[in-house]
């Protein structure tokens, strides 16, 4: 049986050289010790991950150890803020060496993809849960906040909406998709892409004014947005980006599932017109592809319209963890 | 039934004045905003306490609460650091208003009384569990680290030992105790004083050189000083300051709860013998005992002898938590 030590030390306490090396004093200390980056803000963020709740019991390890991290990330990319390292702390029914390599496999592939270095953390038994707080360095005033949309402003999603919803769809026995379908779905459900190098491109650039990170659908999320800059808005359901699967599925489906999906991780955010081309010409850069889907405006509400520009009344609602 | 949301701003998002205030943005965005402090350090810390593991099943709430957040403060004390902010996630089989008043009360009356904010988090529903990250701030070079003891240093602990292993003994039924002797000894099991006055005077004085908080155990929690720091050290278990209600008990008792007893959260740390006044005159101002217990050695492991110097073997371990 591996110590709780045995475990820290050999599963998550790397050598020097084999990962980013970010904190003046990392692992197996009281605290771990970050300096400042001159002249920079630190954003912070933490999110619990619980089994049967984010993912099934049973889910593959490696693709755990990357959701668990890649959900806080986004929430560092919706800030505009560039990944400085990140604590795990972690309960486990039991210490199980294939569950440990797995689950660190993946979330280290994808902390070194981002230059981020877990720095310290906390393991002990309990019912499976992941609880990450990820740290990153942004300008002061360059933050992307959610209280920082203005009428007149676009919105913008990035990549594409609804897949991931559609897979949870599939494994309900909701929807009927073919094997492929599923497991293409699945992947986006799975291996969800926090969109850091864009959402750091439009705070860097200045091109964004407010932005938030979906994962609890993109009508929820956008309220929250609207709610704290104390606007509405109007939204184009139908120009809405469907996920690649979602989009061979009819009109109603795509519709629903692209606007109030869930679990996408797509950045959402608000930006002056004057930077259409700029905005367009960063998504390139990251590889991210962006999408204008609607107009902040001052009349208060969320206005969804069909590509005519007619009102719909999708009848949608945020996730919620104690509906 | 509470939302998520509702139960965010009922309980943890307090208006500005009722609190310390030391984000640029807290809860309510994607991530929080903390500036650096002009030159320092930031000493992060994280700790997942479990139902049944870290406290019994139906414990009450405001305690939780407490305890909670003084077991991370203990770590920000043991590096000495100013507490600046933490992050709460907490996962609740049910949005309870009762337990959430509770805890967000015995939560915030310790949080105020460091001036350290709540600046952002996560719930969700799942078995109960707290996971809370602490960030504090220290002075490049200051920190306590636990690979900083040198031979001929002398061993202090602040406060006193055991009374906290003695109530689980209690209530496990291993030792018999007095309804007031129980009560008196559980007060230190459920509410412990963080010493964070004292961690923060031995830093940024320059008192002590490494440090480090028990919570597994004095005899465990100073070994890791040792290896860190390459060293071994004699402890003289007699004269190890047992709690109050300890201190009524047999020498045996004494000996073993003092000296691997668990969740005392008090400071172990490592000094220049020409700081012994100093040290004791900090402590005084503190408020806080300080006890010289042993000293450092060249030669590794650690040698516990009794009041006369004699050889002690007490057959102890630390506490690990998948042993």
């Amino acid at each position: 049986m591996l110590s709780e030590f045995d475990l820290i030390k050999q599963y998550f306490d790397r050598p020097a050289g084999s990962g980013p090396q970010r904190a003046v004093l990392g692992i197996g200390d009281d605290c771990a010790l970050l300096a400042a980056t001159s002249g920079m803000q630190t954003a912070i963020s933490s999110d619990m991950l619980v089994e049967g709740r984010h993912f099934f019991a049973g889910e593959d390890p490696r693709r755990l150890g990357h959701k668990s991290l890649a959900v806080n990330l986004s929430d560092l990319a919706a800030m505009g803020a560039r990944p400085v390292g990140f604590t795990l702390a972690l309960a486990l029914p039991a210490a199980e060496r294939d569950w440990l390599h797995g689950f660190s496999s993946g979330l280290f592939a994808l902390a070194d993809a981002h230059d981020c270095q877990l720095i310290g953390g906390d393991t002990t038994k309990g019912p499976l849960n992941i609880c990450i707080t990820v740290f990153g360095a942004v300008a002061p005033g360059r933050a992307l906040r959610r209280d920082a949309a203005q009428p007149g402003d676009d919105i913008w999603i990035s990549g594409t909406l609804g897949d991931a919803r559609l897979a949870l769809a599939g494994l309900r026995g909701e929807v009927a998709l073919d094997a492929a379908a599923q497991a293409a779905a699945a992947t986006r459900m799975h291996q969800p892409t926090p969109r850091v190098a864009l959402g750091v491109a439009l705070a860097e650039q200045g091109l964004a004014r407010a932005a938030i990170d979906i994962s609890d659908g993109l009508v929820g999320d956008l309220g929250h947005i609207l709610a704290r800059s104390g606007v509405g808005a109007t939204l184009d359901v139908d120009a809405l980006p469907a996920g690649p699967v979602l989009a061979r599925q009819e009109q109603r489906l795509r519709r629903a599932f692209s606007a109030a999906g869930g679990d996408d991780y797509e950045l959402c955010f608000t930006a002056d017109a004057a930077q259409r081309e700029r905005i367009v010409a960063a998504g390139a850069a990251c590889g991210t592809a962006v999408t204008r889907i609607g107009r902040i405006e001052a009349l208060a509400g969320l206005r969804l319209v069909d590509g005519a520009g007619a009102p719909l009344d999708l009848a949608l609602a945020g996730f919620d963890h104690f509906a």
